[in-house]
């Protein structure tokens, strides 16, 4: 099987391969222009008959579940990412691979970490095909030499799961490892010394699997309340000693930055919320756990507190100060995809207002409607953005593909989608004439905050005239793009192989762009 | 397209026909035999470019939403029943149905109730083809007396989630009249004046049908939380003045029997129980809201109380009661399906350990194992028992078909299904050679409590064993049909015609018996 073959032009004007790993790909072809026309994926229809009647599903071991589930081949074998870089069973799945003698598996993971780089051996020798899912440090570096056997396939987290509901992706086998579980495989992320806060990510992975495994360090009796995973998707459970690296799943240790620039930043960016009438009673928001981020939250919250006003629901990725915004009552909803501190997990557990969500709830594009198009503002981070507003998140400016896109494609679909980034990185300029990898179409991208003034997307005639009498440092993004030029001059092109590596994907399944090998 | 055709004999040796509404039917083949081989029901993919980006879904009248799904001859239309004879939604829809001349439609409801029968006039002109769902009261007199254009066909509660999901019914249309909802159709049944507690039986209605549509009387600002049913599902919106009417949706009026004979079944019941090692630390049980089921609800509680003991789960259909127990700690959890008093709704919306379930989690037979076979003991009616054990809850000894199943059959699979019926009701004997309509095979159904003695099946050797010693008159269902003839005479047969007027479906979709005209 070729990893890619007959390079066509998108509609945004980038060469993606029509054909990835053997499957046929629609080129993207604008936003919301590709029209799906088939029906949702069907998963076998199972029998009660096949399962114990006393719910007990327990199997002694990962190794024994995977035997019984029929490991073989060519299989895809999906897991989540809730326990980030503290993961213990991803890696143990495919050593209990390698040492079956199985090969050619595709990995489907909601995202990969630093932890996985030990699967670099199996990507080696044939165990491994290929990742689907984030690659977020030592694997995309491998992926970005040209080294996977298969080609990488990014997906947005709205993505992953319209793609397993679209039937673009047979998982044959998911892997859900539980902070929380009972023998039946009712499963949940707040309880447990793994507590991650929630399972969304794997939900796709158990309505559609042909086989579910849930594996878990704290076994309940049933029931196990709540449940976020349904046991009556679940075929085989496990119990193990550890499943996560608590310190490692929640770091405890999310941090306002204390860069002056990036307070500047935020400052900036929420100013300019304030100014355009952003910040208002009722409004919603999703800001995100980075520095420059948190420190938004915190101007929101002053500003909410000053004037007695509330937002109606602010989206998580959680921590401690969008906690605390909850229970100070300046918000009335979190509505979260994930936890990533112990204050969010502890919220989630005990406060009905900290609601969980998943990716079909947030961001899956092929469901009647979803949650991130009526966020009022998100604030999103880039490492790259081009004059046309165009903004890349998976790639650096030397062409290597280190990070996953998460929701960030999805959370473009906003009422107000800034990014506040910094105008330069290591005297490198993050405003470019062209991103090296399109994540995001300029058009869904309104405002970029730098240090030294924001851009509003000349579409956003709406803002631009409601800002024009504002104290904020309003420019072109032309004249960022100089600003930064002139001081760290023109960036050189990072150099790139033709050779494709990787494809992204749009939020509803069209590939929007190619990631190429980096020349080493 | 005739009724039905083609009559055949199924594994319980009863006359079935194998084609029902122009629809090939599997006869009943016996318990845990018939094995499926296909897969899931397949919904067409949507796509959010169709849906507001604002979320907002609303639309003027349940006319124009109707309109926009395109209602039109032959479809199937779908309600759910959590309003019971409270609702004023489910006329409404084939009011506006037959004014737009629309014909020929299936109601799939979960059940009807006295309240849906201004819809006959819908069944006579042509409107409504048929019902597929329970019939309680006027509607199941109309079928039983050959009146109603298309065959009955009667499931349980996890029947018709398996039927949906198996696509043995395809949902046109689903109405889903919702207490609390907000505009996007994220919807729940805890708050506002219609509260009902939960929306469970609606859940494969919204996950299945081609189009959906929430009715509410109280929409809020999304998101409306819980969101027990998921806007991402929804299609149209819509604000009435009143979706049900809130005395005749949660009674209030919970009674426990004071029927000398009645009070005397049940302190038998909850003696076996006792006596058969059942009632211990960590138990489960499933009573209901009957009179006598509420009776032994408060002997387990004594017992619980007196013993030091905790229930670890207990079975709604919740009423004030159970929420009694669960608030005295005497149980762990409430796993509940539905609301009978506003005692239950209250403590749904308020307690974490009152948790809402579905015919999905609970019943469904074609599911990875479900929760009914996991609980020690279902205390369960019946109109008729044989002396096989076989019981039936759909038609009384005339014929009449005035009920329908619930989830009787699904609970049938607990580990010890007890029914405690009187010995004979309004001087007919209950206790028969042969029951009118087989719902339950008579190896599901353990023990028989009436007011003369308890029966064990003998297949339960060892429930016989444990209660040798006992004081309790332990006797032979033979025993007990004899002294209720003795007293009663024996009962004539029910006056039916060949006819047949209904089908009764077994929990995998197959086809158990059938329900003849009356003559009249």
């Amino acid at each position: 099987m070729k990893k890619y073959d007959q390079l066509v032009t998108n509609a945004a004007g980038r060469i993606v391969p029509a054909i990835v790993n053997g499957k046929s790909q629609t080129p993207y072809m604008g936003i919301g222009k590709f029209r799906p026309t088939g029906n949702k994926a069907a998963p076998p229809i199972a029998t009660c008959a096949d399962y114990p009647a006393d719910g007990n599903k327990l199997v002694p071991t990962l190794r024994d579940a995977l035997i019984r589930c029929g490991l073989r081949n060519g299989m895809t074998i999906s897991t989540h990412h809730h326990f980030r870089d503290g993961d213990l069973i991803a890696n143990q799945i495919f050593d209990i691979a390698h040492d079956l003698g199985v090969k050619d598996l595709m990995w489907f993971p909601s995202a990969s970490f630093p932890c996985h780089a030990p699967l670099i051996k199996y990507l080696e020798d044939g165990t491994i095909n290929r990742i689907e899912g984030s690659m977020n440090g030592p694997l995309g570096k491998f992926c970005s030499e040209g080294r996977m056997k298969g080609l990488g396939v990014l997906r947005s987290h709205g993505g992953r799961y319209q793609a397993v509901q679209d039937g673009d992706v047979h998982i044959d086998i998911a892997v859900i490892a539980a902070p929380s579980a009972d023998p039946f495989g009712n499963a949940n992320g707040v309880d447990g010394q793994a507590a991650c806060g929630l399972l969304g990510f794997a939900l796709a992975d158990s309505q559609y699997a042909d086989k579910v495994i849930v594996v878990t360090d704290n076994l309940v009796p049933f029931p196990c309340i709540p449940w976020q995973i349904h046991g009556n998707y679940v075929d085989y459970t496990v119990k193990v000693d550890r499943v996560g690296i608590p310190e490692k799943i929640v770091s405890g240790t999310t941090q306002i930055t204390r860069s002056p620039d990036r307070l500047l930043i935020a400052e900036m960016t929420a100013r300019f919320c304030e100014q355009a009438g952003i910040v208002r009673d009722g409004f919603s928001f999703q800001a995100g756990a980075g520095g420059t981020a948190l420190s938004i939250g915190i101007y929101f919250a002053d500003l909410l507190r000053e004037r007695n006003m509330k937002a109606r629901f602010m989206r998580g990725g959680s921590n401690k100060y969008l906690v605390k915004m909850l229970e100070e009552n300046l918000g009335e909803y979190i509505l979260d995809g994930q936890t990533f501190d112990l204050d969010g997990v502890r919220s989630m557990r005990e406060n009905p207002h900290h609601v969980n969500t998943s990716p079909f709830t947030s961001y899956n594009y092929h469901g009647k409607g979803n949650f991130a198009s009526m966020v009022d503002v998100v604030i999103l981070g880039a490492t790259e953005v081009d004059v046309n507003f165009n903004a890349n998140v998976v790639t650096h400016s030397d062409g290597y593909l280190l990070h996953g896109i998460g929701g960030w494609q999805n959370c473009l679909f906003s009422k107000c989608t800034i990014l506040p980034i910094p105008l330069f990185r290591d005297r490198i300029p993050v405003i470019r004439d062209e991103v090296t990898t399109l994540c995001g179409p300029g058009e869904l991208i309104d405002v970029i905050v730098t240090e030294r003034g924001i851009a509003i997307n000349p579409k956003r005639e709406d803002l631009i005239e409601k800002m024009k009498d504002s104290d904020l440092p309003i420019k072109t993004i032309g004249q960022l793009k100089d600003e930064a030029e002139k001081i760290c001059g023109v960036p050189a092109r990072p150099d790139l192989d033709d050779e494709i590596v990787a494809v992204v994907k749009w939020v509803d399944g069209t590939v929007i762009d190619s990631v190429r090998k980096v020349r080493t």
